[in-house]
């Protein structure tokens, strides 16, 4: 009997590190066993069509956000889709491509948990959401290199999106389960913090993380890595930090310990993940590794019934989608 | 509230006719209340593509029959689309389209009827079935007049699919609730038939069709039009002819008797259907005429909910296609 695929959506703002944590995911889990959906495909107008109405990307009235949701629930039952295709080197819409899910499948966008009909669909939800001047500094940098515009032109379409980014993106923070922060330790300027840069994971009780309290215990003996309690609005949350400067050894603790909750899977290579293209070269961050291994965690977790899951999830009322099943949850 | 559209299926081999069918209706029911599919937008593969790997448009594994199971499924619903999109001119797949259900839905192409899933969401299934020499007289005008073909690449392109009409295309006439069979009288060459044609209506007992049963009282009062019963292979059916020589007061008379079930809606001007394209110069049939309304007949009482449906339908199963629902039938 076959498994239903297991989602994961990353949700975050133009530049936000989607693509860079995605691709260390389909590296760990085997390209084979990922299907990579990005919701940017569901544009409704094109590159030419979005100046003329003046309308930007990320306005939900831009996207098919029906047919979205309609997909998601296809994915979500190992059924197939016809997936539209937004083609960013030209900024128009072409031929459809025919996907069929995988075991895991990554739906990484915008606007991927703008309505309560999508969010359902995921198993896994996270956030990326690195302070506005890191973001400003990946995007003129992703923009300048793949898409051919000038700094300034980057710069006068962050402002043009500001209104948009407030309205649409950002609120979906508080839908993941998982929100990813990376950001420059103190006294390094934005532009230089490259592999010094920490991450912040805001670990919402929404799904069962792995149990990582022996950082608790003795802060001394895990420098650059903590875990501590702490509130994100009102509720309560883990806040797991990985400093840059984090050592190898340390690092590789860490990873250990989220690896052996998973004692059946086979070993993965550690050098397969953790890396980020900067200025065309490769290089390596313990931290985004981390922020990888433990999704992977969480992936694998589902999709193996390794633990039972501890929070129901909420089961919806019948889905405007098909006018009939509420997601598959748990097993 | 709103309620569901009507699905009409119009299926038939290429250059059958379906166009010219269409377009009638079309006329008759409003162009602002009728959404028109054509299932050739789900090839799978383009021209080029077609050749290099050597299929037919007319083979099921050309198509995406399980998306377009679904689009069925939504469009029976009410629900929209983002339909591909195959450009004739061109014979290629471009950008996909929005579509929303209007009050009809004519879905029409050569494979609609190929799987129980598509049939169970049609409210009227109509198969179009000219003499193969008649087809060849069309298909030569159309093919060299809109796509830029000479007579004899049009001649082989039939020959080289004539296998997979007779597999794929022709055994859909047996799902049909009405066959539509235009052919020319004895004596006429086929190469000019034109406005003699006569129609032929198989009217299986699948749907009820308007009490016709007039025509049988005294067949010497309305020459031109009779009405027998039959068999089709071993079912009985009810056989409408309607001779391309019919004088313009009895097709009128068989015209008004097919609208006298239908008093509250609106009449219609009897000169805005039953004409056809023939060298880029517009002709009436009467024949056509009344093929149309026949069918107008059968969407607007599905519509309104003029009458029962005495025969129910069979529901089918839990669908393939949303593991859910059965669609909706009668009212």
């Amino acid at each position: 009997m076959r498994k239903r695929p297991i989602i994961l959506g990353i949700v975050g703002d133009s530049a936000a590190g989607k693509t860079t944590i995605t691709s260390g995911l389909v590296k760990l889990l085997g390209p084979d066993r990922v299907t990579h959906v990005c919701t940017d495909d569901y544009h409704k107008y094109d590159r030419r069509e979005r100046a003329e109405i003046g309308i930007t990307a990320l306005h939900p009235d831009c996207n098919y956000l029906d047919v979205m949701e309609l997909h998601l629930e296809r994915l979500h039952y190992g059924q197939p889709i016809l997936k539209p295709v937004y083609d960013h080197s030209t900024g128009t819409l072409v031929r459809p491509e025919y996907v069929q899910p995988k075991e895991f499948v990554i739906v990484e966008g915008l606007l991927g948990f703008s309505s309560p009909i999508m969010r359902q669909f995921y198993d896994v939800k996270v956030y990326l959401n690195p302070p506005e001047d890191l973001r400003t500094v990946w995007k003129i940098k992703r923009d300048v290199a793949k898409r051919g515009y000038t700094p300034e032109q980057v710069l006068a379409e962050m402002e043009k999106r500001e209104s948009d980014s407030a309205a649409f993106i950002r609120p979906q923070r508080d839908h993941a389960d998982i929100v990813v922060q990376f950001y420059p330790p103190a006294n390094v300027p934005v532009e230089e913090a490259g592999p010094t840069l920490n991450a912040r994971l805001t670990l919402r009780p929404t799904i069962p993380h792995p149990d990582l309290t022996y950082l608790c215990e003795d802060g001394s003996k895990s420098p650059g890595v903590r875990l501590e309690l702490g509130r994100d609005g009102s509720r309560p949350v883990d806040i797991l930090e990985i400093d840059g400067s984090v050592s190898p050894e340390n690092a590789r603790r860490l990873e250990d310990v989220i690896w052996q909750h998973l004692p059946d899977l086979s070993p993965i290579q550690g050098d397969q993940f953790g890396d980020y293209l900067d200025r065309s070269e490769m290089r390596h961050s313990d931290p985004l590794a981390i922020t990888q291994l433990l999704l992977t965690y969480h992936l694998l977790r589902q999709y193996s019934g390794v633990a039972d899951l501890p929070f129901a999830r909420p089961v919806a009322a019948l889905s405007r989608v098909s006018q009939t099943a509420a997601p598959v949850v748990g097993r």
